[in-house]
């Protein structure tokens, strides 16, 4: 897709950039890990403050409103963790910030609300009724209504968590996980132009907007899902017409592999991760790339559940590294003569054999 | 202390350099993160290669020998890490390497040593008989017996954690966990004649460092503890005359204390620690500092070690933090009145109150 087509848009690549240079006071860039049993990057949403990414596009948003001079206060809907973000972000700014967030949150998502000091209103049993309560609450007191996805501010600031993959370690593909879809469409603003494929990931049966992608509107109940943050049942219509131009594709992931990928993070990676943390990497395996990235978008999950899926889920030992007889040393003097070569390996370490001359990175090795 | 004291020692601050440049290389700077529930940084050396800093030495040992042209086969006792970085360091070099390790070490380091493909011997309950038939070993096959601390490129290797740490954040003070010594020499060479103030940390009953530190050289049976990897009876003698050379304090952390700390950054800060890599951050909470640095030496914990420990800990909800009224905007041009300060603050946002302006960046509003 041109570059081009997303000019018609509210959001553009330029407005990542400037949400890049508002947050750069207030956040530091998060790592990006080499998870070498998966043979993967990861960029470590998990360690953002309030342990999400969320925070990026709440932020920008106040610090946009601000620019503006729109001073009023502000209310969200979330499932948790753009609540935690608007909460953080107001109290950074000292703005005033509203969320109503569903009973059925994780408790360690409404205590990062509260810890930060913005009002939380517990309504409802989903996303979509705390949304309509929100919306409601901000038409009678005259608050800015935030979507947690659909909305410019809040993309573009998404968007900086693409900027600074590339910037950490040039990726062919990115893997995002896909709820509302703002995350996705700030990270393909950012990176379709330099060349990177971005790969959305969805549960299955919490598919909306790879069934709205294909043209399939139906609305339907999101199924039971350890990712919570992903549980959205309406995509954004506007993160949904960026990502009909600049998504590469979706994969769809099983939800005994989204457990498994989890308990791997925290054991062999040794990062907590929330449902919707582990879904983009665990939609990796199934994705061809030689440098490839998935974002873990957070952390925030409770004792109880961690503590559970660890008991419960046994995953499978990682593959074996490759054999690796011996490190390739600086060239030799001496020229390989191809007839001989597979019988030279055996003699002489320091004539390059092509197997070894390929597997020259770390990473290259364990794909 | 001053920088000519370590002249005397077998190891100095540029085999900590030369450490550097060596493993470079082979090994990713590992991040620095700012936790901000604890007002401290970590240095997530649970992040490393095989989760843990251990690899450092083994590596500088390997690559440092090679440069010797010393090739014998390596032999080494441990609790798990040290082992883990040997195996992956003669997988990465293609240099043959052997490990003892007791019968109590946790299954994840077990398992972690035979990934890279290194002999596993299982031998004795306690890392000293491991250590003792490690030294047997090598005796009868000639191979190399490399101390997991006591040794000059180890140390330097480890050393190498100080100088990333004084890349990214400019400590006044670090906090390093004390099982032999190895990592807080290492460290202590890197960066006391910068000005740093090196604190270690050892749990209470696993302490023979401090005790020999304090002239006591009284062999004590370690006392049961959860973390394994400084459950060390008789610390190093090298590291020993380094540490009494250059280490500033040492604290002792109760059990509880490191089970909390344990918990808290993984449901606050989304990190995976073992028990010796929760050791510094426990101990940091006694220690004051502007900008404070906590090694987490290591991940590799058990999974069920870690759900129980979910399950039965609760930590107390974290401090609130501090009351943030409004951003300090850029300076008014307005000057303040110092005895109508008290009265305008009320009023007029704009006019610098002392509590307000000492608190303009992160860390110190919430330290």
């Amino acid at each position: 897709m041109e570059p081009s087509v997303t000019a018609a848009h509210a959001v553009t690549a330029s407005d990542v950039l400037a949400a890049q240079a508002r947050l750069r006071r207030y956040l530091d860039v998060t790592p990006t890990h080499y998870a070498e049993r998966f043979g993967c990057w990861l960029k470590l949403e998990n360690l953002q403050r309030t342990g999400s990414y969320k925070v990026r596009g709440a932020l920008n948003a106040l610090l946009a409103a601000r620019e503006r001079g729109d001073l009023r206060a502000t209310i969200a809907a979330s499932a948790g963790n753009h609540a935690q973000g608007l909460a953080w972000a107001g109290y950074r700014l000292g703005m005033q910030a509203i969320t109503v967030m569903p009973r059925t949150a994780p408790q360690t998502k409404i205590a990062g609300v509260s810890h930060w000091g913005a009002t939380v209103r517990l309504h409802g049993d989903t996303y979509d009724e705390a949304k309509a309560f929100a919306a409601e609450l901000a038409a009678q007191n005259g608050y800015r209504l935030l979507s947690a996805f659909d909305d410019p501010d809040v993309i573009a600031g998404q968007g900086t968590v693409g900027l600074e993959i590339a910037a950490a370690m040039r990726p062919d593909v990115v893997l995002v996980p896909i709820g509302g879809g703002g995350l996705a469409a700030g990270v393909a603003l950012a990176l379709k132009s330099q060349g990177v494929r971005i790969i959305g990931a969805q549960v299955e049966g919490v598919d909306a907007m790879a069934r709205a992608l294909r043209g399939d509107d139906a609305i339907v109940e999101p199924a039971a899902t350890l990712a919570d943050g992903v549980r959205v049942k309406v995509p954004g219509q506007l993160t949904r017409s960026l990502l009909h131009a600049l998504l590469d594709d979706v994969v769809i992931v099983r939800e005994a592999e989204l457990r498994e990928t989890l308990v791997r993070l925290a054991l062999e990676e040794h990062v907590v991760a929330e449902g919707a943390g582990a879904l983009a990497l665990a939609a990796g395996k199934r994705v061809a790339g030689k440098r490839k990235c998935a974002v873990v978008s957070g952390g925030n999950l409770d004792a109880g559940v961690l503590a559970r899926l660890l008991q419960d889920v046994r995953p499978r030992p990682p593959r074996k590294p490759r054999q690796r007889k011996q490190e390739r040393l600086p060239p030799p003097a001496v020229k390989a003569f191809p007839l001989a070569a597979g019988l030279a390996a055996i003699t002489c370490r320091s004539i390059p054999v092509p197997r070894q001359a390929r597997a020259e990175s770390e990473e290259e090795l364990l794909a």
